[in-house]
């Protein structure tokens, strides 16, 4: 009676449709390269003596790396290392901090805002030869791993033992752990068991000249001095080079099923929302929306068939997962009540895992079907929940003149994080300037977040002050300039730069 | 049917026995005053005018704020200032922070650690009078309130509501969500809601400069930049004074219940849990520890009976909640099946918030029932679980021939928290340096933390060592002199002084 929680989901299988990328600093020409030194023969030999030549890559395999998953930006290094241990990189960190090489640092590269690449010439270091499990405590449920572990293959080891990772994502299957943790991941779980800063438990990081800091506590409880962990989770490799993690996976449920669900307004949705956080709270593991334009894109592009009457305005799926199968009969009589009460107009309930599966295909072949159109400008914003909906129609309004294929609005409704997206049939400056910066300064205005779960990186560098004040910039930048004084680290990201118009 | 989760716990009303308190300065003569300004009358009239009259504390009502709840350590500050407004901390700090005036942060002052009391002549800026709830949204539960709001008044408050603060402690009735967030207090749910740093959305605090951060993020997905917040959650009072907080609540769960169980070896305890997570993961909201000597110090000292078997070796008490009815049932048919297996040797559940009541003062009445025997010496760590009892018979052995009414172990097994107390008569230097640093050595070689939600305060400080490195401490200094360059927020504490035996 145990259920594969894992596999309900199937990785995200979209690449992007561009294949000549841009060089970066052709795009952004006013951006100006930082006084690092330029990597030399010698210092190709040191690099070729710590990670064998097996792991030190140069030539035409490096473009890969160069270029970021959406092909919308590129560094031209030449070169990539991949080491294998702590000690590789802080050889490697501790050379370039005293040559003043910068570093660039990728996991999977499945990064939407070109976190992952180099800017210009920065020495690549990839953790992806640093995939070693190095310990699971079955009794505590703690994972120990390397950060180049990808998130898929923990979650398989994990499930193996009767527990899951704490958060599931799209990019599963490409994405590393220590990605992850750089970029505080939210993804599908994060309702349920909350943010990756909760289920951390401790990680091991190099800093930029090399030396290892060893917070790699297992304990669940350690109230000793500042929370130095902290720092590193979501800053984007800015401020160390995250090597080895400590995660509390949770016990896996035993009982899941999927609700797929419609109704006629945004205001029903919120109400319906409300109901479930209070009848299921303990066991609500995803409250997913998806609009009318979100679900006609998917049947249009993809073929896949709304399994509910297809002509209402808003769409949830809602994911229960619990330690008994009391749930499915409790959801069934739930649903019923609110069929009765109008406050949803259809329904249907999975609890089998194919049928599970087929409901969340249609959720996750969103982001695919609009790709379809020919371009995405896609927005992931955080707002509140009486705010959460109302800036899809006002984009909609203001780009009713414009050559616009979509406007529509998806996302983790429970979590109030929105995917605002919009597809047209190729990339055309005077609607980007018609939403950008009007989303940014819409969602300043209900102090949302400019990005919720995907960082700021290179290409939101310079919308930051839209989430950010003054002095919270100075903060970090006082924080940065104390931990990496040379800045070698993943330097043009986070930061806004003089232009990275 | 709801159930009123609150009021199960009763507060923890011990008052510790010793009455007259030692200056800080004498206890510790090597201990060097910094070189802070002194408060004269032209600053007396300042922080009148700042504050008002009546929330300006001078005179013998200082004393209890110089004191911590322990009565182990004692100031001797003559001013206490009970700012009202974000505003009011700002004006007193940036004045503090230009004549060089050292500062005490004090919130409900139940710390265990003396981290809330002056060690010299520092101004007390007590939060107390910041107790205002500022929102709460009954669609997100998201609560936003003045740092000075007593855990109690919260807890009643959200309660009404429909939901629950995702901590608790047996100083709720006295201490402050500010002082919370600033030790970072575990308690009693943290197996079920983790870590405050998971729950916290965002802060408000003042820099030593009185300028004004501003993190007070109500959203649950944020990753622009660094997490600031994590700065301040567990920094004991030396990087900010938080003024106002915004936590996520959880809905209250329907239904509770609670067991009491008897075993006969540790391993069966280990066991045990084991089966319990694996069973009940989603609805386990404790499982305490209690061993014979604690039971037996219980029944003799306080006259409170064991509901059963007062001969096995270990205790341990499993309070499950969930939002269905199920769960009684459930573990019924559980604890039948260990007993069979003879996992457990005796059992008895209540469902009833009276019968789950007396079930919880068997556990809450530990501390107050040794306390009786004279003295005692209490440790709080981390441990794994492997080796989580092992130090409580070492102890027992390592003490045989001195003077001792009683060496027990208790606390928080599912966060891996043993509470190890050694009760005496009176207090003892042979038997305190037969201890320490003993415990601290013992802890760190197995990689645990020896303070796992006390804190550090001013009197483990110089034991920090045998938790964290000393890059660790190097970065965690680095951190401190930046965003507190004068040193002025909370001095003493947490760092190692030069000397303070």
């Amino acid at each position: 009676m145990t259920f594969n929680f894992f596999n309900v989901r199937k990785l995200c299988t979209t690449t992007a449709l561009y294949k000549n990328v841009q060089l970066t600093k052709d795009r952004f020409p006013n951006l100006k390269r930082g006084s690092y030194a330029v990597v030399n023969s010698t210092d190709v030999d040191y690099f070729t003596n710590i990670v064998g030549v097996n792991n030190f890559i140069s030539g035409e395999e490096v473009k890969s790396y160069n270029e970021d998953w959406l092909k919308s930006v590129s560094g031209f290094s030449k070169y990539v290392l991949k080491p294998k241990t702590t000690e590789q990189v802080s050889s490697i960190l501790k050379y370039c901090y005293e040559r003043g090489i910068a570093v660039c640092i990728q996991g999977g590269n499945t990064g939407l805002v070109g976190g992952s690449v180099p800017v210009f010439d920065e020495v690549i270091l990839s953790t992806s030869a640093m995939n070693k499990i190095i310990s699971f405590n079955k009794l505590s449920g703690v994972l120990v791993c390397q950060a180049g572990c990808v998130l898929e293959n923990l979650m398989n080891y994990v499930q193996n033992e009767g527990f899951i990772m704490p958060f599931d994502l799209g990019a599963k299957g490409t994405c590393q752990i220590g990605g992850n943790l750089a970029t505080n991941a939210g993804g599908l779980r994060l309702i349920k068991y909350g943010s990756l800063q909760g289920s951390v438990l401790g990680l091991q990081a190099v800093l930029a000249d090399g030396q290892v800091l060893d917070c790699l506590n297992t304990l669940k409880k350690d109230n000793t001095g500042y929370h130095l962990k902290h720092l590193f989770i979501g800053s984007e490799g800015t401020l160390g080079i995250i090597t080895k993690i400590a995660i509390q996976c949770p016990n896996a449920p035993k009982f899941v099923n999927a609700s797929f669900i419609g109704l006629e307004s945004f205001d029903k949705v919120l109400s319906f929302f409300s109901l479930v956080r209070k009848e299921f709270s303990g066991s609500l593991s995803s409250f997913e929306l998806m609009d009318s334009v979100a679900i006609k894109s998917v049947q249009k592009n993809i073929g896949i068939k709304c399994p509910i009457n297809d002509n209402l305005k808003f769409y949830v799926l809602v994911e229960l997962s619990a330690d008994n199968n009391y749930i499915n009969h409790s959801i069934q009589e739930f649903l019923e009540k609110a069929l009765n009460k109008e406050i949803i107009l259809d329904a249907t309930v999975a609890d089998q895992p194919s049928l599970i599966q087929n409901l969340w295909k249609i959720r996750e072949n969103i982001p695919e079907s609009l790709l379809r159109y020919g371009y995405v400008y896609k927005y992931d914003i955080t707002l509140p929940h009486e705010n959460f909906y109302e800036i899809v129609p006002d984009i909609r309004r203001r780009l009713e003149k414009l050559d616009v294929k979509a406007v529509c609005g998806y996302g983790h409704l429970g979590d109030g994080n929105l995917h605002l997206n919009v597809a047209t049939s190729e990339h055309n400056n005077e609607i980007a300037s018609a939403i950008e910066p009007y989303v940014y300064e819409w969602t300043s205005k209900y102090k949302g977040s400019i990005s919720a779960e995907h960082g700021i990186g290179f290409l939101k560098s310079k919308y930051l002050k839209y989430s950010k004040s003054n002095l919270e910039v100075d903060l970090m930048r006082k924080i940065k300039n104390n931990i990496d004084p040379k800045k070698i680290l993943n330097p043009y990201k986070i930061f806004p730069q003089n232009d990275s118009n």
